[in-house]
């Protein structure tokens, strides 16, 4: 098995996911995952030299995965305040869904995210930023009222913290929570919205 | 010593919070709190039957003990939406110097607190009723727009989140915690404030 595919970070991080979702992050180690691969856990510590650098790898992956997506939304065309929804509606939806239907992987990626912080920091860097783009094209477009968008960006990221920070997760019981990012996207759309529009 | 004092659920509660903060919720029984008190469990559970009501109790006492603040400002004078901003300074703030002064406990308590839906339920009507009641306010003085001050109240609570519910208190590091409040709470403000006054 291990000389007839070439071993890539790739193939170790998909083999980690697997062990986690089996295990759980206390009792995963660097060897069950090298064994689940059929080589030596030499090998796997070639491509991440220590067990953190392995958990911030598959925390990464997790999240990178959902960055096309809201990448995508983010360079769409119509109104930026929609547009704004959509991304965090997306942030949110994509997390909700995977808590659902991977439960297991979603509580071990939960915990091992509050230690893995350059990923995390990278992921809200990536959306706070999504978010500032489409702030900036609002404000350009007289769609928006804002002094400093990235500043209303991390202001939207935040008060949606409990639609999208895996710590809310046992809240995320729907249609409850549907209902009730629509009572906080409300208010938020209105304080984006300028003045003389209304 | 269990012959001088009345053993009073209140007594029995103080008993709960010390051996919470030393043993931690997985391991604190009933005998240990029982033994604190040098009382036999029995007598304990005269008056928690189970150790879910025990549960209940510590978190429903906790929870309670913020409340006369909490109302103190909602009763209160000044415009209404300034009295919004300090119930949820309030609600977030007091929780912060709690964890900061007695992360032991408030650990345990966080822990407790998500099986003890009871009075967290309680606790949460009880502060989205008195942000209803200065929304209503509000809007009877012309300082807010909202067609349902209760759903408002619910969004400004929802929207919050991440400053009062305890599963966020990782990232309760000041002054950064504080500039992320007043952040969202300037987009808030915002959408609370009728769009003729700006």
């Amino acid at each position: 098995m291990s000389t007839s595919v070439p071993l890539t970070p790739e193939r170790i991080l998909e083999a980690a996911e697997e062990t986690l979702r089996r295990f759980g992050p206390a009792k995963t180690t660097v060897v069950d995952v090298a064994r689940a691969l059929g080589v030596s856990h030499g090998s796997v510590y070639r491509h991440f030299p220590t067990k953190a650098d392995l958990r911030d790898a598959v925390v990464d992956r997790w999240l990178q995965r959902m960055h096309p997506a809201l990448a995508a939304v983010a360079d769409g065309a119509g109104p930026a305040p929609e547009r704004l929804r959509l991304l965090l509606w997306t942030l949110a939806e994509t997390k909700w869904e995977r808590a659902q239907d991977d439960p297991e992987f979603f509580s071990a990626f939960a915990e091992l995210a509050e230690d893995a912080r350059a990923p995390v920091v990278a992921h809200i860097d990536f959306v706070v930023a999504r978010l500032t783009q489409v702030t900036a094209e609002g404000v350009a477009r007289g769609e928006i009222a804002s002094a400093d968008p990235e500043a209303t960006a991390r202001a939207l990221f935040d008060a949606t913290a409990r639609f999208h920070h895996p710590a809310g997760r046992s809240a995320w019981v729907r249609p409850r929570i549907d209902a009730s990012f629509e009572g906080v996207w409300d208010l938020l759309r209105t304080g984006l919205l300028p003045r003389d529009s209304g």
